[in-house]
């Protein structure tokens, strides 16, 4: 198997842990032999378990003796809960160690450093790209900024609608494209929505499985605003933790959600609108269905432009197709 | 040069007549010889002229005979104002013809049956979907419905809006997306907009290339509705001829306008509304951009819609980034 080859299956692995890991960053690692036969995965397991690295080493034993580790994140340099990797890493004998993004966290950072001391050959930046903008994108940004990453989500018609005119949402966007929003709850530390988003839909704010069952992870569930819910809204029920943040500050919101890597907006008009003002979003996820709905129910209402010439401007980085409906993904300009 | 790549070189001879073929059907072609050596490439020249086979034999002369002619749409088998094609593929000795659509057209198909009788290797339904959505799309509406192909084309934020609060909307798409308009327009038969947009932007309407020159062919401008525009309109100058439809019936309209193929509507939220609700739009072209606005001014109002169930339901047929924004064509689902 390649170099490029491996490095997919180590994007694999951590996308399978994705959600799972914090505080430690989701990494993925595949482990080739002297002939390039895959010999050892592995993921980041819970934290106190071990990285990734080292589940693929141990499944790998012997084997790594002078192979290849291909990892999504430059082997960490430092002793926290667990040894460091590059230990691990020089001790199991690979000649080789291939890595994506290079560690922004000063602490871990040098592991490449010191493997090539200790005369392995490392070659970093191999999908970096990728890897940057897929699973390690929130954990990556927490670490450059020390704030949580905020993705907000809003499906909508083709003409920016979020809901007929008589006020009927259900559903916008296809089954293919709720799965998808449900597989990112489930990664997600925390969805936040706003108290008219609870009173108008009333929504349980769980991550589901197609069939309805509930995903194995449930992140905490934010009602933000200063308005009453009821005590019977399906928020508040034992699916999963909800907490209530009794403000229309965003930045009060992401200050109480400060230990969070990966925030899901979920908010309808006003919340997303005061978001979108307060400049706190770092990435929109438009689920844009091909239908015209028309009429006054927007998506966003007030997002603080007055003029074109002061348009919040963002920049597509990944336009997908998910079944009937289009994905479009975008990033600060 | 395989058939396949015969097939593209032909698309592109197609496209590159488009608009400047009409009754005719905008097509292209390709002479191979024995040995798949292209010696001879055409496109269907103005009423009158000849056809794309034609021009392509011209060009080949004996290097045709034993060879292979690739052509966009099946070789006609009747005499209109220029003798059938399939007589001058018989008498060039090709000794196989591929070609992408079947004419719908009942007057001049059989093309393909005559072709066989005269002992040549007929295929058909080559890029046949490329095709058929491409140059002949407009051509092929009209064989099969007798009505002129109406596109609704708008430019949006990724929130649906076609300005900002203030009523600023230059520009809210990228140059890059503004140019592909200006092909889209100087291709089309006809460009529609309401009384509403003239008294408002005061557009020229023309197909003008990047450095601002008139583009070689302009197709007339319509301007539909009851409202008076000032004389000195630049809609109404010398540029290209000028039509005004006085209705606001979308039916109206499409019936003085029944000799067209390609009708462009560029119109604003009250006319791209009545068009929608009239059921009468054939192909929605949205260039999205990258940016938010929020604010009053949605790119459409009223599309008849009152409740999800009865959504405008369309389909993505093609999905293209351009420059930094993203057009989504949508066809009727």
């Amino acid at each position: 198997m390649n170099l490029q080859a491996a490095m997919r299956l180590a994007v694999e692995q951590a996308e399978s842990v994705k959600g799972s890991t914090y505080p430690n960053p989701p990494v993925g690692a595949v482990i080739l032999d002297r002939d390039g036969a895959v010999v050892g995965v592995g993921a980041t397991q819970p934290p106190g378990g071990p990285h990734a690295e080292v589940v693929a080493l141990n499944a790998a034993g012997q084997r790594a003796v002078g192979g290849t580790a291909v990892v999504t994140l430059e082997p960490c340099n430092h002793h926290g809960r667990t040894p460091p990797c590059v230990d691990a890493l020089v001790a199991a004998g690979v000649s080789a160690v291939a890595f994506a993004v290079t560690d922004p966290n000063p602490v871990a950072a040098g592991g490449a450093a010191r493997l090539a001391q200790a005369g392995i050959q490392v070659t970093g930046g191999v999908a970096a790209d990728e890897v940057a903008r897929g699973a390690l994108r929130e954990w990556l940004h927490k670490q450059r900024t020390g704030k949580p990453h905020v993705t907000w989500k809003f499906a909508t018609s083709v003409d920016g609608r979020s809901a007929a005119p008589d006020g009927s949402s259900q559903w916008i966007t296809s089954e293919a494209a709720r799965a998808d929003v449900h597989r990112r709850r489930a990664v997600a530390d925390a969805i936040v929505v706003g108290t008219g988003t609870v009173l108008v839909d009333d929504p349980l704010l769980t991550a589901r499985r197609p069939d309805g069952s509930p995903a194995e992870r449930q992140p905490l569930r934010v009602v933000v605003g200063k308005r009453e819910i009821p005590h019977e809204a399906r928020v508040l029920n034992d699916d999963a933790p909800t907490m209530l943040i009794r403000t229309h500050d965003p930045h009060e919101v992401l200050q109480t959600l400060a230990d969070r890597t990966d925030i899901l907006l979920e908010g309808g008009p006003t919340l997303a609108g005061a978001f979108l003002r307060a400049g706190v979003i770092d990435r929109i996820l438009a689920y844009v269905a091909p239908i015209l709905l028309g009429g006054p129910i927007t998506a966003v209402d007030d997002v603080g432009v007055i003029s074109i010439a002061h348009a919040q401007r963002w920049r597509y980085d990944e336009i997908t197709p998910i079944g009937p409906d289009v994905l479009l993904s975008l990033v600060p300009a």
